[in-house]
């Protein structure tokens, strides 16, 4: 059984040895940037998740090894095009893709990116490789269709929770979900406890992501390692926003969408305010609340998992982890 | 066995099929374009050659139709985001779609396009699947490193006619030659067979390209359906402009370059005293002899094929009608 920190650096020394290899391919300008990409670093967690669920079943980890990196490399590829439609300048404290190379070139290495993932994936060598690949593709489109939602919302105010969690669910939730399952499938797992893991996936990423929302807001910068009020300043259609919008009394209201809707404010004072406002309404505890009940939930479906206990303690801590963001 | 009208018919219901089920997902901003992009037309050419392929084999078609319809949409998706790499306004006489949606839409449907080509390609039951899998995947690679190359050619005048045709390999042949041996597995050929068919579909793509080449310099307008002489407004470094670059004497030469770098011109003016140096220097016959070489190569290659004469037929038919654009 191997640990939650051995399995990151079994990833660490795979993802050195690919991007060695790529860095010899031609054209240049296509490699290049998925080089670059692959070495901005991130916390490997869903190679990780799917060597950490092969591992409940299976020792020999290095079978998984391949498919955890198309995965790492496809959740890259969505970063990439992302920051393209976000015009985001800056990913890890480094410039992003389009802005350090061309947007034409972002797209097109994206693309690489996207077809690199399931090169990877479809080395592996196993008798459930076609369940595997059918996740992966069905799992790929539905975080197309999550990004979709969520540029969606962007003209929208009248966003529900509901349709908030189903594009949180796409967005980022199924991938960690798909992870958890890869692993299961390339161990030869039964039916139901692949299903199980992936369950599992959907209730802890729905938990990473909430938090991640709430952290943008009451975080503390630095441990967060982005600017505090991201969200607000852009108007973003978080579960925050959502839940102040629905609760919010008539004075809140009128004051939430002044805010909202002035084009010409001081950042600070923006961020100010409208935090003042969410505590008014106790938006926070609101989110707390739906973290926790999505993240005991993720533990209750381990707990039916039927693999003895002491196997699932690093998938527990590195839950645990996940959603006190510690690394 | 089917003629090729018969297996075009088949495509173009299955896609009719297709894009009504798409019509019907959400978000519907996220699968709008793609049915849109499906819908445009096109020769269907690469499905069609799936299925000639597995013809030669197999009387079941329906089988390969699944993946005939994955490359068919792989190719659309390539159509789709060079067209915003290109800047391009039209296709087909109708707006691209980073023009009629947006630039973001066209991308992120794009990628959605990628994933579901492997999903319909992965949706095949046959014992060579994971085979077909690697083959598109390596494929798909390929045509990306050929994008790119056509890319970095845009800013040299020192384009070999070697680089050229490894990137005309790379951006259209291996796609056409990828088909066919995807119809050559999932009919179970021998390996021999079905690398034949991948070599077959090399030299035929080869091919191919020259002649759509050719055609945007000399050809006629109305058979052709797009405008004469885009490449040479463009500077494209194609077979004609290297191969004249290459065998122009002094004189040529600084004619070519004069029109190479003006900068202010009348477009027909330009296509016209280009045309008359490629005249002069008799670029027209290179070309020509060079389309010829590969089209003869590929019967040549589809020749030594052991299945019985009758059964190349259409295919046989099928080249000679890509190479002469009657369709």
């Amino acid at each position: 059984m191997f640990t939650f920190e051995e399995l990151l650096e079994k990833i660490n020394t795979e993802i050195q040895k690919r991007t060695q290899e790529l860095r010899k391919k031609e054209p240049l300008r296509l490699y290049e940037p998925v080089d670059y990409t692959l070495e901005m670093g991130g916390k490997r967690l869903r190679p990780v998740l799917v060597l950490l669920s092969y591992n409940l079943f299976s020792e020999d980890v290095s079978k998984a090894i391949p498919a955890a990196l198309g995965i790492e490399v496809f959740h890259n590829f969505t970063l990439l095009h992302d920051d393209i439609m976000d015009k985001a300048d800056v990913r890890r404290n480094r410039p992003t893709v389009h802005k350090k190379f061309s947007e034409n070139g972002a797209i097109l290495s994206g693309d690489a990116m996207a077809f690199l993932a399931y090169e990877y994936l479809l080395e592996i060598e196993s008798a459930r490789i076609t369940d595997v690949a059918r996740l992966f593709s069905k799992t790929a489109l539905e975080v197309c269709e999550g990004q979709q939602l969520d540029m969606d919302f962007e003209t929208r105010l009248d966003v529900t929770e509901e349709e908030y969690l189903e594009m949180i669910r796409l967005k980022t939730a199924v991938l960690l979900a798909c992870s958890l399952k890869t692993g299961a499938l390339l161990a030869d797992a039964p039916e139901e406890m692949a299903k199980k893991l992936y369950d599992f996936g959907i209730n802890l990423g729905l938990a990473f992501q909430l938090q991640d929302d709430m952290l943008d807001t009451f975080g503390n910068q630095e441990t967060f390692g982005k600017k505090i009020g991201g969200d607000i300043l852009a108007n973003k259609k978080t579960f925050l926003l959502i839940k102040a919008i629905e609760m919010a009394n008539s004075e809140q209201s009128e004051r939430l969408h002044y805010w909202i809707n002035k084009e010409d404010f001081i950042p600070e004072q923006k961020v100010k305010e409208v935090i003042a406002i969410y505590n008014q309404i106790g938006v926070q505890q609101q989110i707390r609340k739906k973290i926790d009940s999505f993240y005991l939930h993720s533990l209750e479906i381990l707990d039916e998992l039927k693999v003895s206990e002491d196997l699932k303690n690093p998938l527990k801590s590195l839950s645990n982890k996940m959603l006190q963001r510690v690394f």
